[in-house]
């Protein structure tokens, strides 16, 4: 045998360009860190793919990039995120996640040591989410060519026979619902931000919601229009989104917006909309009347629902406008930002 | 509708953090530039993620992430790379592509117009191979996080029944047979890049190898051990991972591995070894005594293989080691490298 498994110092050490080049160094670091920490038969049998029995019926594949900054922030870090949010975007489908793929984009000179972390905190996600990553890929650019790390992961998953949920299906009358409480994400990150750093016991919610989903789907699966998860652009843009979609309108109530009180001081500490905040552990959905209720009821009854909210309804709408009844009793347009109010939050 | 189509100053435009944020600008990006390119029902059905009919059987699933500097070089660029890489790493375990995802991870100040020419030879590639890029993401770091735009891709595949490619797969006495000529990318990438720009005639040999694999199968599934294609590293990291991986020995002829006379000579300029020099469109594979010469003769009746070799053996050897009968008829053992050759060669 050659000698493939040497030890890396991975408490001193830092990530060169032999470690993406394609020979032992990167042998030596894909074996120390990522198997160890992914931690399956499929990365150790050392294949440029993986295998698996296809599911019966339909499936979904998904991908998402992450270049969050920082890289760990409290509830979380990039490779957290990574795992639960293409988990999370497979879930939107009303699927079963069941595979994922990692991707590594790493700048020289990134401490072996937070690497590790960070696949450790991914083999944890992916062992508690029950979705393995069996296949990967590791390059290595110059110092200066990136920012420590970015990572695009991809994942498969199976539809449940009989669903199709699609961005285009909301139609008026369907009940909008919120998993919980907005933002947490977005300000999470925001206060470990170098030049704004501020105090806050505030934590991501990144979380993987395919129990809530799977829950959602016994419930009410054939009254399900949709979901989505608020992401980058938080409610607004995925309301927006989902109007222009549909091509319906929507009118939410704010009082009803689950907002936690020190999100909402922070938000308003740094001059932000909480409906344009990142969310990484919630779902929207659009439920057709007759299944508001139960699925309302069903997502209550799972730990990532308990602050379920039934916040709006979708209207008959050419110009396809998300209007909101503020907590004073006005009216407004609820617009998605044309330009960036926080650059890489996921 | 909202203003969901507003045209992009494609010809003068950047890339600026608004196109990563989530909200109406990035909704502008993808429709006008990765829509437009990739062409088909699942992207723009705006969901964020896409569904298929399962497959019956067996399938396999990969990721690979596009670094490459620079971005465009004779023979393709990321894009194409991107593409064709990830079939390739499916066609190495017999299967057939099915659907790509594409994730961008672009740097402020990216010109739009290279961004359009990069989807448009992805879309290109694509369409030719036959795989559509059904579902993608879209990320924007600022001015010096990044290096232009990487792109990470992953794919899914079916394997045809009953065939079963494993990286541990080779026995003494089966034969090692290359596709064609070695080199020919990493020359291609390292004549354009900026310390050291030189002129050669020299492109890349990127090129999507499902169609050849899949006349391999045909001809002789049952007798093919194992196929990979030779990137990072060159043959000899390729035939270094089997050795370790199967736990033989190889034993090749310089004479029989094919090279072309300028890339022999472009080798010889920049001090390279062409066992060491990535390739993106040829492939080696594994091949039980008693299949060789039908492999080999499908390979040759085939576009991408009409210059396959029998280039060797491998043999009974604990230390799996990869030697080398030179042109000169001394041997010699080919390490792979524990460095960067090469570094962002792909």
């Amino acid at each position: 045998m050659n000698d493939y498994k040497r030890k890396l110092d991975i408490a001193n050490g830092r990530v060169d360009l032999s470690h993406g080049a394609g020979g032992r160094a990167m042998g030596h670091l894909i074996e120390a860190i990522f198997h160890r920490a992914f931690d399956n038969d499929w990365l150790r049998a050392g294949n440029d793919q993986s295998a698996f029995p296809a599911p019966a019926g339909r499936m979904v594949m998904t991908t998402d990039g992450y270049v969050v900054s920082p890289l760990f922030f409290p509830g979380g870090n990039i490779g957290t995120l990574a795992v639960n949010g293409t988990i999370n975007d497979i879930a939107m489908a009303g699927a079963v996640p069941l595979y994922l793929s990692a991707s590594f984009i790493i700048e020289e000179g990134f401490p072996l040591a937070d690497l590790e972390r960070i696949a450790d905190s991914m083999g944890a996600a992916s062992r508690e989410a029950g979705v393995p990553i069996i296949t990967g890929d590791t390059k290595v650019v110059e110092r200066g060519k990136a920012d420590g790390v970015f990572i695009s992961t991809a994942g498969v998953g199976r539809v449940p026979i009989g669903l199709d949920l699609r961005a285009d299906a909301a139609r008026p009358g369907d009940a909008v619902i919120i998993s919980g409480s907005i933002g947490d994400h977005g300000v999470a990150v925001m206060s470990k931000r170098g030049n704004l750093e501020f105090d806050t016991a505030i934590a991501s919610d990144s979380a993987a919601l395919h129990g809530l989903v799977a829950a959602m789907v016994e419930a009410g699966g054939k009254h399900i229009r949709l979901m989505r998860d608020p992401t980058r652009g938080g409610i607004a843009a995925t309301l927006n989104e989902i109007a222009s979609q549909s091509t319906v309108g929507f009118h939410i109530d704010e009082e009803a917006i689950p907002l936690k009180p020190e999100v909402a001081a922070a938000c308003e500490f740094l001059g932000l909309e909480p409906l344009n905040v990142a969310n990484e552990g919630k779902l929207i959905t659009v439920v057709a009347p007759a299944g508001a209720d139960a699925v309302l009821a069903a997502m209550r009854a799972h730990p990532l629902g308990v602050e379920a909210m039934l916040i709006g309804h979708a209207v008959a709408d050419e110009n396809c406008f998300v209007q909101m009844t503020t907590s004073f009793g006005g009216g407004r347009i609820v617009d998605w930002l044309s330009g960036e109010q926080l650059p890489r939050i996921c």
